[in-house]
Formats: structure tokens, sequence, C-alpha cells
């Protein structure tokens, strides 16, 4: 009979109303009432990602979006330049190597961001790179890369396109697309956007879209040629994921009424409001560019990261996230996406107070809550 | 205000116990509580598969289940013959075209199902042929395939798998993948299951996953080895569909509380009553062998399938199917999957008796419901 939180970086916690919208009567997708929805969603999509272009849906998980975003867009034997400094940056590497594209890695060290002249360095070195692929927010370590620079180096390179995972990211914080240069966006719909996971979204630029029809890369199930003519006729290729597009339906109509600004600051909220806490309690942050989706702190000198994650899922019903692979045990994140508000910040801190007391910390119970509070209970826009 | 009914062929009605359930608070999926889940419902994916192997949970459509049944199992330069009598053998093709699988046709007029000697000459024409690829039921024009004929043919042949596109049919009537040497069966949620679409499910044979060892062509999503890997530790390799599978695992529950022959007993009824009640308005089925997932009906001469479509769902709010490329215009589909019954059946009977009319057809009105409602109320088992 406990009550849970869910506090991980994806899945996250969905808000009643929108768990109540999925659970309506499933309506056919070869329908006027479903090409009425998606042509709304298409338009919805437009103003997320802050793009004139296209934007795809797949019924598919985050990697799904990722997997699309090299197939149609890269020929085998092609060479990329992949920003890797955590577990995405990774997955990306993984991606080419299956799909024979010769990774250029621009290794970081995980928690840096990277620094936009090694990508120059990069394209300078390998001028017929087809892509560089990076995360705008890399969840493993909570960094933001600088996508806007990239953006930059990108744009004069008509042969080359900047291909961003933006899972962790679109939504939470300022990612023009068009703006930026960002040619290639993915996001899935289990992250900024409070939904379950099985959607993924790719915007797809005018430049990308010439590169999708010269890319040799075997494509099926994720061939964005035949998602865009099936676009031209209102529908999908095929079929979609129904409820889970019922609930992005409603979530857009929620962001546009309430404005692309008033999310982005709702995130920043209560990603300055958690980290008060956190510097409050003595604790450091992992990365060295925080981004406003997850607060990732350090484990103190002695506790291991796991425990505390431990501690607050089986004792106290609260699932956040510790670290993956080389983070493991040093870090543990606790997610800003999802329905959640400013007290289930001062929940989540109270608990890691409590957690860490109880692993032989050092902490004096309270001190970080009362710091968040006091950030929240300030006036507004002050 | 219209009240609306679904009765096409996927995405199907869902029964409102399972939208409420998947209506949940949603669970992290590395989770001692979704791992629980996840466990429980492989087993029960094996009930229902009627296997002893691996059944895999894919976060796509059925058609990415298709995909994975390609790319997991085969490589570069392969030879596959392919079972092509509808808009789904079609798409086994073209899967294999997409992945240089040269797809040796046994082609096969719409509405008939193959003959397994066409099947046992093209494997001795080429005896190196690694994959027969088939649809247990062909969606498009409601034939059965005999699966089981061809299961036999293929079971003394260590180098080729059957890999059976069982979307509509596994749950619909008895497909036991084991007993008939079906290699590899792809099932999807939106049909025989009662599920919103955004699963795929795919059964693994040992001989299956020796090839899949071999197999070249290059996956990265649907990786199999990967999530087999991630099965051993009771989680996933990627984000999974976390709120349909937890639809899923209640009508697994439902499922085997029941047992798999009542299910396929329903299924049987509903063909059974609406195909009393079409033969009594003196209409003609399609399907030379028709299975139990749907009524595929002739229009009679005169009459555009299509409009009946179109006057079932504009004006009754009656969501029938209508036929596909060669087949468009000159059928008509009612499903029986979804959480439809005996009654949904008399209104599907009464809306096609009226819109014939309306087109100028000759249908007595109530002929066809009253056979049909015959057919129903005899006592069961009769």
């Amino acid at each position: 009979m406990q009550k849970r939180y869910l506090m991980a970086p994806g899945p996250v916690a969905v808000a009643p109303d929108i768990l109540a919208k999925m659970a309506e009567p499933i309506i056919h997708h070869r329908s006027p009432q479903f090409s009425a929805v998606l042509t709304r969603v298409r338009e919805d999509l437009k103003y997320l990602f802050q793009t004139g272009n296209d934007v795809l849906i797949l019924a598919s998980s985050g990697t799904g979006g990722m997997e699309a975003s090299v197939v149609n867009f890269l020929s085998p034997g092609d060479r990329a330049i992949v920003v890797r400094g955590g577990k995405f940056g990774e997955r990306w590497t993984e991606l080419c190597e299956t799909y024979g594209i010769e990774a250029v890695n621009c290794d970081v060290p995980w928690g840096n961001p990277v620094a936009p002249e090694d990508v120059a360095r990069a394209l300078e070195a390998n001028p017929t790179a087809k892509a560089v692929f990076v995360q705008a927010h890399e969840t493993s370590t909570g960094v933001k890369h600088p996508v806007r620079e990239l953006g930059e180096l990108v744009r004069g390179r008509p042969e080359t396109l900047l291909i961003v995972d933006a899972i962790s990211a679109l939504g939470v914080y300022e990612l023009p697309a068009d703006a930026w240069g960002l040619d290639v966006v993915v996001t899935g719909s289990q992250k900024a956007l409070s939904l379950p996971p099985g959607l993924a979204l790719v915007s797809v630029s005018q430049k990308a879209w010439v590169m999708a029809e010269k890319a040799k890369l075997p494509r099926y199930y994720f061939n964005f040629l035949k998602e865009r003519k099936a676009m031209e006729k209102q529908t999908t290729a095929f079929t979609p994921a129904v409820s889970l597009i019922m609930g992005l339906a409603e979530v857009l109509r929620q962001i546009r009424e309430k404005g692309l600004p008033a999310l982005h600051a709702h995130y920043r909220r209560l990603a300055e409001g958690t980290r008060a806490g956190v510097a409050a309690m003595g604790l450091e942050l992992y990365p060295k560019v925080p981004s406003e989706a997850i607060t990732v702190i350090q484990a103190p000198a002695g506790i291991n990261g796991q425990d505390v994650v431990k501690i607050l899922r089986d004792e106290y019903g609260i699932t956040i996230a510790g670290g993956q692979a080389q983070a493991k045990g040093k870090i543990f994140r606790i997610s800003h996406m999802g329905h959640l508000n400013e007290w289930d910040m001062l929940v989540a801190l109270a608990a890691v107070e409590r957690a860490l007391s109880r692993l032989g910390g050092k902490t004096e119970q309270g001190r970080g809550v009362a710091a968040a509070q006091a950030y929240f209970a300030r006036p507004a826009g002050n």
C-alpha cells in the first residue's frame, strides 16, 4: 500500500488526465477521425521542435529513432563523427559500426561537454564525414553538449548533417531545430513529454531529405521516404501506436496552450531548486555543464550511489536512477522530467538526506530540503 | 454523440478493464516490480505460442516484428522462398529485397491458399534457401495458408527456417509453434490479443537461434541476440513500451485463466455465426480457405465494397475494412478480433444489410441477422 514516486529519467510519471486520454476507446488508424488527430499532432510537433520541417512519428522507443537517424541518411562505407562521452554517445558508435559506417569518435571524459574546437578539428581532418552524431543531453552523465555551436560548424557543409539525440533534452530547454541548424533531431515520448515509452519523434531538415534520397543503407520499418509519402495522405506507413498518439495529442495541446517557454521554465525551476538543496547538503554535481532534465549528484566519499538508489526504492517507494558503466556507484540521478513538481523535488531531497544518513553520511537532516524550499518559495521570476 | 464500433482487423477494440490497466501509474522498466511482470509475461507468452522457446517482446508494430524476423536470421545474398498471395506476402518480398535477400516468390492468386506442393517444389529447386516466409493468415484476403504442412516440409532441413507472420492468426486459431515446427512466429498486440498497437511478439526456435548466431544482416534495435542477453537479466535491451506490456500481462492472465481453446472457440463462434448471416444474405466469401480472424465478403455485382465501408463508417459509426490493392472495391472485411461478441456481429450484419440496400442491392432486411441469431442461439457445443 506504499505510495510510489517515479523520478527516474524515463520512463517517467504520466499525468492522470493523459493516462485517461489513452484509455479512451481505440480508433482506427485509417479513418478521417485519426487523420485529423495526426495532422494536428504533426503541426504541434513542429511547434515543439521549433521547425518548419517534417516531424515523423515512429512506433518504437528512442533507440529505434536513433537507428532510423543512421540508416536513413548514410550509405555503407560512409564516415561520421561521433561525440562520445557517455552511454548514449557509445550507442551512436555502436549503431555506426553495426551499419558499416566508419565512426570517427570524438571522445570526451564522462561528465564533460565536448569542446566545439575538437569537433571542428575532426571535421577538418574528415571533410567527407556525412554526419556529426551527438547528444543534446547525455542522460548517463547529465551533461549538456554545445549543439548550438556544433550547428554553426556543420551549417556551411552541404554534405554533412548534424544529427542530434535530444531524447532527454527536447522540451526540457531551448533547442530550436531550425535556428540552430540541427538537421535531424530525435526525441522519445517517455521523457520531457511525460508520456509512456513507445513513440520516437524525428525532425528532418531539407538538407537531410536530400541525403535521405541518396542514402543506400537498407531500411524498411524505419524508412523515412515511405513515412513522408504516407504523411502526404495524412496517415503513417505502418500501424501507428494509436493510444500513445492520442496521449501525445493531448500533451502537445497543453504545451501549445501554456507555451514552450513555460515548459522550459518549469524544468529550469525544478532543476535549480533541487540543486540549491544539493549544494546545501554539501554535495557536488557530476556534470560540468548540467542539463535541466536531471540532477546528477556525485555520491559522497565512502558511499555507493547504488545504495542510495536502493534505499529510496525499497524503503521509501521512490525510484531515482543510479549510474551506468563507469559511473556506476559514483552517482545518483534525480529526474525533473515527467509529471513532477516542486513538492516532489522536496520529497526527493528529503529521501536522499535520509538515505545518506542511513549510509553513514554526515548530512544534517533538513538542510537540503530547507534550501530547496527557500528557492521554490521565492516569487516567480526572481 | 454517435456510438462507435471498431470491427476492422487491427487496431481493434480494447476492453475497458484493459484500458484501465494501462492507465495505471507507470512503473520503471529497470525495477524488480517490472522484472516480475516481464518474467510472468514471458512465461504466459510461451503458453500463447505453444512453445518451450523464447518469445521476445519488441516496442514496434507488427511490421517491425517482420523486419526483425528477416534481419536476425539471414545474411546478404541468401535466398529465401516467399509465399506471396496478398499484401502481407508482398511485404515479405519487399523486406527481402530491401536487405539483399534473393526472394524466390511462390505466387498465389489472391484469395487462395498456397499449395504445399508448390513450396516443396521451390525448396527442391532452391535447396540452399535459408527460409520460407509465409502468412499463417493473409489479412488482406482472409485466407489461411497451410502452415502445418509447410512445417513438415521444412522440419527436416537444418539450414532452412519456417518464418510465419501470424500477426492476425496467433490466438485466433490453433497454431502450435513447437508441434508444427514453426521456427519463428510473429504476432502483434493489436489483433487477437485485443490490445492497442505498439508491441510485436516473436518466438524463436532453437534452430533459429543457431541461424541468428551466424546471420550477417545488420541489426541493432531489433537485435535478438541482445534481447536474449537482456532476458537472462529479466529485462529488455531497450526501453520497453511499459504501459502496453502492463495491458499484455492482464490479457495473458485472462487467456490462461480461460484457456487457449476457449479463446479459439470464441473466434470460431463469431466467424461461423457471421458467415451463417452472410450466406443467408446470398453473399459469397472471398477467401477459398477462410480464417476465423475476419470474414471477408465479396461485394455483390454492381456494388463497390468501398461504398459499403464508407456508409457504415460515416452513417452508422461502424468501422469495418475494405479491400487493398487488387481487392479494392471488390470486398469488405469484418473483424472478429478485438473486444467483440456475438451481439456485435449482429450489429455488423444489420449494418451491412442496410448499406447494401441503400446501394441498390436486393437484400431482404433481417435475413442475415436472423440466420446469425439462429446460429448464436444454439446451445454451445452444437
